[in-house]
């Protein structure tokens, strides 16, 4: 496998990047092409030992991270992101991962990947811990206003990527909802709800929001607007938890003892929501495969990405979308041959 | 103050809501009306010394949490939340708190008080506590699918809530988006940006989901399925960390001997955290006050809800919307006179 990393993206700068590269290729047998100003990802290299699995491919501009997505791909055609996509299309890669503009990655992949055939809105799936297992949500902020068969792509997307990585044979799909009966929600939300009730998917109906870290499901539906509005909240949420228990305990000399105690679990803790085990969030829906990382991402989470962007490649997770869609069509055809015969029948009476 | 309570809401039954009432009259010169079963409340008061300011109002019938929000409030005539709220609007009560069916505890705001002039969609505030002070975020879940002017509205009704129960004067409203340019969102957001800068409101611009819960903002606005999604995933997300943190510490002794030593941090954590202090959220943009409780309300979260009624009512938020109201009416039409004026100006010339 061979994964191409934007060097540039990313609010810590190539060295983190660079790393995050240098420790997946040590761990597996992929190779990776970094992209971006020779000079410093030479620089960042030279802390680490020489590897021939690790590759440069020189780039002169970068895509910031509040430039218009749709024209700084336009304008900056020599930058890393731009680039790393141009190699994909060419199959000179087989994935990509980026940490920068998440914007400007999806419009580099609407640009040069195109999308996969039956899928009309692309999108990135998220990937949160629960108390059981991973649950992968999608969209989580690529797409903001949605029609309801988008809501159900997402759906069919999420399905087949928690199939590839998780082994989940017939994930459970929820809808994202305000209450847990199929009546409830908005109207994007009830007609939604309607076209997964007659599709052969595993749809358990609508979930609330406090299910998604429970593990009960292992697909959560959304638009992107909510998804992402979803992914802030609870990173904020966590945040604060940690900084009020912090300020909590800091208050007293006993709970600080306590809490020197209770380290371990504190990091054991930490270990298991981390964003970083998963690396990033996927791009779906794509003709190849691609992961947007967290501008924040440190080096561990750009090694996950680009284990996670290998798998997704490995496995094949877009000839799992265009299989469960193509049993969806089947069904609805035959659905409609057998209204058509019913209606005949009907007609001979 | 008078306030009516409805004794037979919430999933705790009658004593949990009897002895919270129980606790505002002591604490409080407050008067609470019971309403629910004689038998089952007497019953419950039986635990309490007897005090004048408790009162009963028999009811024979009970919305129960999955019931039609309307179609229970038509059926049923004589159930407590309904008498509730016939009280109010004879002006026998001064307001109602509810733990039942928040559907049908609108649906009864809406027939038996009415919209305050001005509002075309009252609903449901909640409140986050955070970092700093406590944020009031509108709507929470009455109102999913909503138009820019909706949003707006909550602005304003959440704007003098804010004022009234937190004594800020003049509150900084953020509109809940993802990402903090203006012209990032779903179309209802850019739009509703759009009226809100045009406003005399302290508008602060788009605020992302991190942002509910570090104290810099004031008042968030969204629409009811959003704010609804937000305070479920804040459940379930408070709740797994502290699940998953017990979890870890239990694994090793060393942990719980630690956990015991920073026991009382974690319990004025909670208590820092807890949906309990504000009692619930608070009905705006009707022709009378009116408090909505968790489900799983426990005394605590009652009495105080019981309070934060009489807060509204004492301070007279609903005069404080209409003032807010007048001020934008006032701006907009000096506004269109002075377009108005230039248009003629322009003409003479």
């Amino acid at each position: 496998m061979h994964i191409a990393l934007d060097a540039m993206g990313g609010d810590r700068g190539p060295d983190e990047l660079v790393a995050g590269a240098v420790q997946a290729v040590l761990e597996t047998d992929h190779e990776v092409t970094l992209l971006g100003d020779k000079e410093l990802i030479s620089r960042a290299l030279r802390h680490h030992r020489k590897l021939d699995t690790i590759h440069i491919v020189p780039t002169t501009q970068v895509v910031l991270m509040d430039d218009s997505p749709f024209d700084s791909i336009r304008r900056k055609k020599d930058s890393s992101v731009v680039v790393a996509f141009d190699l994909l299309k060419q199959r000179k890669v087989d994935a990509v991962v980026s940490a920068g503009n998440s914007g400007a990655t999806m419009a580099a992949a609407i640009k040069f990947l195109g999308r996969l055939s039956g899928i009309t809105r692309p999108g990135l799936a998220g990937i949160y811990p629960t108390l059981k297992g991973p649950v992968v949500m999608m969209d989580v902020g690529a797409n903001v206003d949605c029609r309801p068969q988008h809501l159900f792509q997402f759906g069919v997307m999420a399905a087949a990527f928690s199939s590839v990585l998780f082994g989940i044979e017939r994930p459970r799909i929820g809808l994202l909802s305000i209450g847990e009966e199929g009546g409830k929600g908005n109207t994007l939300v009830k007609k939604t709800h309607e076209l997964f009730q007659k599709s052969p998917l595993n749809y358990i109906g609508n979930v609330e929001g406090r299910d998604t870290f429970t593990g009960d499901v292992d697909v959560i539906v959304c638009d992107g607007f909510v998804g992402n509005v979803c992914l802030k909240v609870s990173e904020g949420l966590a945040e604060a938890i940690l900084s009020m228990l912090r300020d909590e305990i800091s208050k007293s000399f006993k709970a600080k003892i306590g809490y020197m105690l209770a380290k371990d679990a504190f990091a054991d803790f930490k270990k298991r929501v981390d964003y970083a085990e998963y690396g990033g969030a996927p791009l779906l829906g794509f003709n190849g495969a691609g992961i947007v990382c967290h501008g924040r991402s440190n080096a561990t989470a750009i090694k996950n990405a680009i284990k996670v962007a290998a798998e997704l490649v490995r496995n094949n997770v877009n000839e799992h979308i265009a299989i469960l869609l193509a049993n969806i069509h089947e069904l609805n055809d035959n659905d409609r041959q057998h209204k058509t015969e019913s209606a005949k029948t009907a007609g001979v009476r």
